[in-house]
């Protein structure tokens, strides 16, 4: 999964809390990441959540212009309204300009 | 948790995947966010941790200056050698600023 992108990129920073009867979530939330990552710009998704429902996703992103297309996207505009009626307690998105990173090791399990 | 601050702000972006007989782990992890918490600029942190080990943790912070003096906090490099050595297969720092935020509910359990 290594990530390491030419400086500055940009990050969403996707924090979610999801309902624990959230129907089709799996199918679609799949669907939206191959979407993703068609998209002009897509560099990157790390995802984790936990069984109590608590998630961050981050994806990366060459340009703000980027984030801003996939954001407008019609299918995923779609998603986004069912996210609220259907799969949601709450979430928060932050559109970030990475500046700098270091690493170290390597994330593949 | 809601978390709304005013922008610009920074978020720290740290994926680690730890492994899975870090002793002491737990304990010095909880240290160190009573540690961050008290430091200056500090404004919340965000965090969610998968049984494969992989986690995601976001801190955000008031400004740049707020994120490399948390970073050079000497009980913090400790720690942050400690994770090298002892805790992490790999892990990825992001320092971003956060340009745009909205949000939607609630993220309370």
């Amino acid at each position: 999964m290594k990530l390491s992108f030419e400086i500055p990129y940009y990050a969403v920073i996707f924090t979610s809390l999801r309902k624990m009867d959230a129907h089709d979530y799996n199918q679609i939330a799949e669907r939206m990441e191959q979407l993703s990552r068609n998209q002009s710009g897509f560099l990157g998704i790390q995802s984790v959540r936990e069984d109590k429902g608590l998630g961050i996703t981050v994806s990366y992103w060459k340009n703000i212009e980027d984030v801003l297309n996939w954001k407008m996207n019609v299918e995923h505009r779609e998603a986004q309204s069912k996210g609220k009626s259907d799969w949601y307690k709450g979430y928060e998105v932050r559109i970030c300009k990475v500046e700098r990173e270091y690493d170290f090791g390597s994330l593949d399990i």
